[in-house]
């Protein structure tokens, strides 16, 4: 009988990217894989360029303590959306991503087949497909790293940076706050994945597989929205970070945060947690944050969640909630 | 007394980033680091792009056995090349580097510090100041990897592609054949480091901080080149790639090696290796390859090594010396 591969350390760097290779399909790059460079159409003159990166163990658990098991599917997915976010949140139109995979030995080869097709079907999925998979490159390595480069195109407008906002604007956002911490919360909670409700599944796919609102950036771009970034790293400190760029504080608005609890509630009763907590603090959900001229109607798929104040200077809070501190700060690569 | 933080562990993202952005320099973007993602002019409409990871213990040994330490500076350094000279293949310039570090919480600051001077340096001393830093990635991880993207502008030319080099072409490379092996070898040996010559230094050198020859892919590319790629795993294997895009079948000139190898006699001669091995199937030189015309005169710091022979069918060998076999085949990142 034929000897049948199962792991990537059967197979040669050839014969592992002939397998990825016609997964991501034909692509619209001028020049796709094959050459020590890609290459793009940059008809616009200016390109957007961001990188980022998931590891085994601290984006993703393989193995979660109630038996979800992270698919390769999963991992293309998350990697393709987060950078995709990045993008949007410039106002720009995904154009390319490059891909770099580090692989254990032990990997099987058709979880690496899933990740090229999350890959794919994140970019259709998300309505980017536009977007090529335009390289790559492979290694070796003690636990899995992907890490993806992402390209986009302004179509012309100007970049919305996060560094706009100004006293008196209308803060937004738009996607979701809260549901990728809530679905981190079900994944290490230990509950019984298979006895989890459509609803808390679908909690938990925000969190291996989230949705970033990618026609809404460049949307909110041609809106003229002051300032833009995504919310990765959870509500508070990333608006803190927009405070810091912009010289300016946010007050935001604890009705409406409750309203994006209150969806949550349920789940967070379950677990013992506070649902304003994942509203406040959960990263990883990739919806947009915003500022726009008050009184100005907000782009289709906005909703105003506070209110940009003049920033009274150090010792004062950046960042309040209906004037007082907030119960959650958010996520920190580097903290503890 | 003052605590003064000793690993990045210590640090939160924003504070390790405040470590290494002043040490990136001003750089040429549009718009750096700082929003979601960053902004390059490309006034050619065209981007090329790629990327390339090294990682620890695959790439790099952080302690050699003679006693080397790598140091971050030498990381930042052979990053910054590598990539470089994936877009000197393709006969452009680099444009920009977006750079994902992955880092153990016993990460030494100063190590991430010099990681960062290791990038500037080698932009600034292999003549790729138009390149910038424009942006980046901090994680955590069990080992250290490094990821960048690059991008480079074609500034108006065609790109060269693996795929061009025509049966009477002649074979030329420039750069060194072989010095980053032999640097390798040197290291791996248990060879008291501090006893090394300033030679076996300098091809230590060659393994830890690679010098691509950034002028010649640019020229090469004005001089008509019909084909050209990197020489990253080695002579042969990447011989035979150039053959596979082409079509084409290659013969190596045993005289123009045994130059390479003469150079290497001594070093191999203490180690007990064959000093052609390294010219034939060592890596990470970062060379060019490339198939001009036949008869027309090289570029500055290119030399002939063999000829484009028409290919032979299946079965026959792609890639030969003097008509034989190579005693070296080279590097696959999959294989055993």
């Amino acid at each position: 009988m034929a000897h049948h591969p199962q792991l990537v350390s059967e197979l040669s760097e050839g014969e592992l990217l002939a397998r990825i290779l016609p997964r991501l399909g034909a692509g619209r790059a001028l020049l796709g894989p094959g050459d020590d460079a890609a290459m793009l159409a940059s008809p616009d003159g200016r390109t957007v360029i961001s990188i980022d990166t998931l590891v085994q163990d601290q984006d993703f658990r393989l193995q979660w303590p109630g038996g979800y098991s992270t698919t390769g599917f999963d991992v293309g997915w998350k990697c393709a959306a987060q950078n995709l976010s990045d993008i949007n949140a410039m106002g720009a139109v995904a154009t390319s991503l490059v891909v770099s995979l580090t692989l254990p030995a032990n990997t099987r080869i058709t979880w690496v087949e899933g990740l090229a097709d999350g890959l794919s079907a994140a970019l259709r999925a998300l309505g980017a497909e536009q977007c090529t998979v335009a390289g790559g490159d492979l290694g070796r390595g003690d636990s899995l790293v992907v890490t993806a480069a992402v390209t986009g195109d302004l179509q012309g407008r100007a970049p919305v940076l996060r560094s706009g906002a100004r006293p008196g604007d209308t803060l937004a956002v738009c996607g979701v706050l809260g549901h990728a911490a809530a679905g981190l919360a079900l994944l290490e909670s230990g509950m019984d994945y298979a006895a989890l409700s459509g609803w808390e599944r679908s909690l938990a796919a925000a969190q291996s597989r989230p949705c970033p609102p990618l026609a809404a950036g460049p949307a909110a771009a041609g809106a003229g929205a002051h300032a833009m970034m995504d919310i990765s790293d959870g509500l508070v400190r990333d608006s803190g970070r927009l405070c810091a760029a912009s010289g300016v504080r946010i007050d935001l608005d604890p009705e409406m945060l409750r309203k994006d609890a209150t969806l949550l509630a349920g789940t967070a009763g379950n677990l013992g947690a506070d649902p304003l907590h994942w509203v406040l603090g959960g990263g990883e959900d990739h919806g947009l944050l915003a500022a726009f001229a008050a009184g100005q109607e907000l782009p289709r798929g906005f909703r105003r969640i506070g209110t940009v104040l003049e920033d009274m200077g150090p010792g004062a809070g950046r960042v309040t909630v209906g004037g007082g501190k907030p119960a959650a700060a958010g996520w920190d690569h580097f903290a503890g």
